[in-house]
């Protein structure tokens, strides 16, 4: 089945301790979507300006992402995000964020989208969120992704947004500030109480968990040394996921499972280099092929 | 095999959030030989002062534990350490230690365990693990625990103890310190070039790694709302683990990867109480219940 992606387009400016790159290609709707095509056919909802190179949108297509749904704004400028990582590689810091065209984002689905089975909502203004299932008709799966951000300045649209959706993708610290609990596992199934019926905490370098009201699953991150930009980790880890989830059509427990794990694997491989870089050299038979290392390094 | 534990057997005084204990035992021998107790057969070498209370040899010989090791010092006190949580119940403070008889430790090997052909050195000075390593006959798998405090004011002694072990176990942050890496798998690799044929990396709620020349393999912790007092998590840790691979006498990857994973799950039964409470209420048989749990939670 097909993935419905909603989320923001960016051009990115990077600083890590040893490179840099500026205006590169980045935001949460294009890791996801890259992430998830890894899986399944992907449609792409977001927003760009005039200054958009359509060989960025070439580059999209080749990968089978459906661009239909891209709207470039006439006299508009794309997202720009500037971000400085400290020498862990963890931490970093916001330099400069210019929402320009993302900041009056209405999404517009187009009428092939609109019947979408799964449906993921990137990192983005929950009111976004809420626009776009608005347009949905059927039944779909729905799986948000948040960030302490929107916590903190529109907590009453997050509160609708997680009535409507199915599960809630978000980072330990930001499930332990949405909550107010200091237990990772007690936040999470806190979270339940606010409509989805499952939560998945992502911990970075720790991996990730997934919760729902009798399930608890736990995975490890896939252990690398090869960090070169952690940029789009978490979207790739969702996209990705939730990708694998389309691609069965179902959510039994093995396949959710697998689903954490394609997803942590798929995040490893975003991280070893800058923007789509790493993912534009690999295929799914890259994925599976570190699938066989990560079940020696697991499974017991 | 029986499995020799060199370390500190300790009084604590606990305070958490909502509760606390005075004077209850504790120190790195006591937790890790407890919890390896569940395992194989366990031989004690430590010291306490003239305030011990015997009903504490015999909690630990009614557990099987061999306890001739246990040097009790005429008109000497035992080891104390105070130490506060915090809301969290991750980060801790200590408020006071009293090294009392633990400061002129010579440990003293009874000739009945000069034979051990595993060996654990709990958390202690390094030079209190190489006056303990010279006292043994014969070939035995040694691994020693340590942390920031040996790295800041025995480094010598740590380095030489490195050369004479086979394992080492640290938690990611005092890997990181040791070798000035960010990267905990960096880290943890430049360890086996310090002396130990491999590296154990404790994560306290995101679980361990394992590391030699040619192996890695991660384990989640077992997840656990129920944190009623964190102290000796880590030992109990370490010392399920060497008393698993003690029980099998092999190190292939399969002992080794199920070791881990004792090693997490006999530790999240430890901070479920204080002390040694939860640990007396509880056999082999409801670790195994818990791996069968682990199980679900882990595997793909």
């Amino acid at each position: 089945m097909s993935l419905l992606v909603v989320g923001s387009v960016a051009l990115d400016s990077i600083y890590t301790p040893s490179d840099k790159r500026e205006n590169i290609l980045g935001g949460s709707a294009v890791f996801s979507a890259f992430a998830a095509s890894f899986f399944c056919p992907v449609r792409l909802v977001g927003v760009v300006g005039e200054d958009w190179n359509p060989q960025h949108t070439a580059a999209l297509g080749k990968q089978g992402i459906n661009t239909e749904g891209l709207e470039v704004v006439k006299g508009g400028k794309t997202f720009r995000w500037t971000g400085k990582y400290f020498d862990n590689m963890n931490d970093r810091e916001t330099l400069e964020t210019q929402l320009n065209v993302l900041g009056d984002f209405k999404p517009k689905l187009p009428e092939s989208y609109r019947r979408s089975e799964f449906i993921f909502l990137g990192n983005g203004a929950p009111s976004t969120g809420l626009e776009a299932l608005d347009q949905l008709q059927g039944p779909g799966l729905v799986v948000a992704d948040t960030m302490d951000l929107w916590i903190n300045i529109a907590i009453d649209d997050l509160k609708e947004l997680m009535r409507r959706i199915d599960g809630l993708v978000l980072n330990d610290s930001e499930a332990k500030m949405l909550t107010g609990e200091l237990n990772t596992i007690t936040a999470g199934k806190k979270i339940l109480n606010y409509g989805p019926k499952f939560v998945v905490v992502k911990k970075g370098e720790h991996g990730a968990l997934f919760m729902s009201e009798y399930e608890i699953y736990a995975v490890p991150a896939f252990p690398t040394e090869s960090v070169i930009d952690p940029t789009g980790a978490g979207d790739s880890f969702a996209g990705a996921m939730v990708g694998y989830l389309a691609s069965q059509g179902k959510l039994d427990t093995e396949t959710i499972k697998k689903a954490l794990v394609y997803g942590t694997l798929t995040a490893s491989f975003c991280v070893e280099g800058f923007s789509l870089d790493r993912f534009q050299e690999i295929s799914r038979k890259d994925i599976d092929a570190r699938l066989e290392i990560f079940r020696n390094i697991t499974q017991f």
